[in-house]
């Protein structure tokens, strides 16, 4: 399916699949499409996919007893969505993913995954990288938090995901750094000034 | 090695290794002491091992450029410790892991571990296995920072981790959980009256 091909060329870059494991994995996952707005995973639900990015842009957010929406990823195409605790252990999720854009998405359940690694044993050397890479980017964003001003983390998030920040509203990116949106707007125009 | 019992158990939880692979594992990673004070990573250099922790307690931490210290983590026994992201990728550490007391580790040197995923293919299963517990780690933290107060941080802090809670000085912890110590005994003799 050409629809696959996203994922297909994003897992070649750390494995390599023969034709027949293409088409083990293709019959052991969901195409699925979702409309602006729609939820891949409600914070309280299970969380019942790993799902791949083909096209769109989504948010994961978490929302405190007080209704405030915070903000701890955003995700785009070839990037992964899920809140992982919920899907690895099968109990309900901390996170809510909302598409901000029409999105689709590749969906591994736990059960067909389960089964893939089986089927497919170097599946496991390809998410232990991904993950290891997921970890490594939270990692680093902590020291963000220690070390850098608001304004360089701005900075530093234009640099790092510029296309994230040309497509998300820029009261979520606020959120994501961790500040108020009209902070936001003063470094923003700071640094409109500065060049 | 009776040295590596704890090791072996812990992979054992996972995977099962034969004999000959337990040979293996000890032939490619060396058993160390440190003393307490001792840096297993050091901030700016490469880290050079992922270790295992057979006995001991040591903090990770990152110190900013006004020379405060940030503690990210506590590591006891069947813990692991690594700057990862520098282990991954051979560049300099973010992180500082110092011993918090003698601690005595197993190192898995970067070229060892690819060859022992070569010798061990379900090696794989068992780090991706243990990496997504991190990761989870990581974001499950990440929600309480966003959803409880400092207060209920150290009553979770504690129930989570009694052992570290023992061990650890106060001003260490107080760090962890992004508080001053003045407050974090303010918030203790709080719990006390309350009991």
């Amino acid at each position: 399916m050409n629809n696959y091909k996203p994922l297909i060329d994003y897992i070649n870059k750390y494995i390599t699949l023969t034709s027949e494991e293409i088409n083990l994995l293709e019959e052991h996952t969901t195409y699925r499409k979702y409309l602006k707005g729609q939820y891949i995973v409600q914070q309280g639900d299970v969380c019942r996919y790993e799902s791949f990015i083909v096209k769109g842009c989504l948010k994961t957010f978490y929302m405190d007893k007080d209704g405030l929406e915070h903000v701890v990823l955003f995700g785009i195409e070839n990037w992964w969505a899920a809140d992982l605790g919920s899907f690895l252990t099968q109990t309900p999720a901390d996170y809510n993913v909302q598409c901000l854009e029409h999105t689709e998405v590749i969906q591994f359940s736990f059960d067909s995954l389960e089964l893939l690694y089986q089927k497919i044993p170097k599946l496991e050397r390809f998410f232990r990288l991904i993950i290891q890479r997921a970890f490594v980017t939270s990692e680093k964003r902590i020291i963000r938090n220690f070390s850098l001003s608001a304004k360089e983390r701005y900075i530093e998030f234009k640099n790092l995901y510029p296309q994230i920040e040309q497509r998300v509203p820029q009261y979520l990116i606020a959120s994501y750094l961790g500040i108020t949106k009209e902070f936001l707007s003063k470094v923003r125009s700071e640094i409109i000034k500065e060049q």
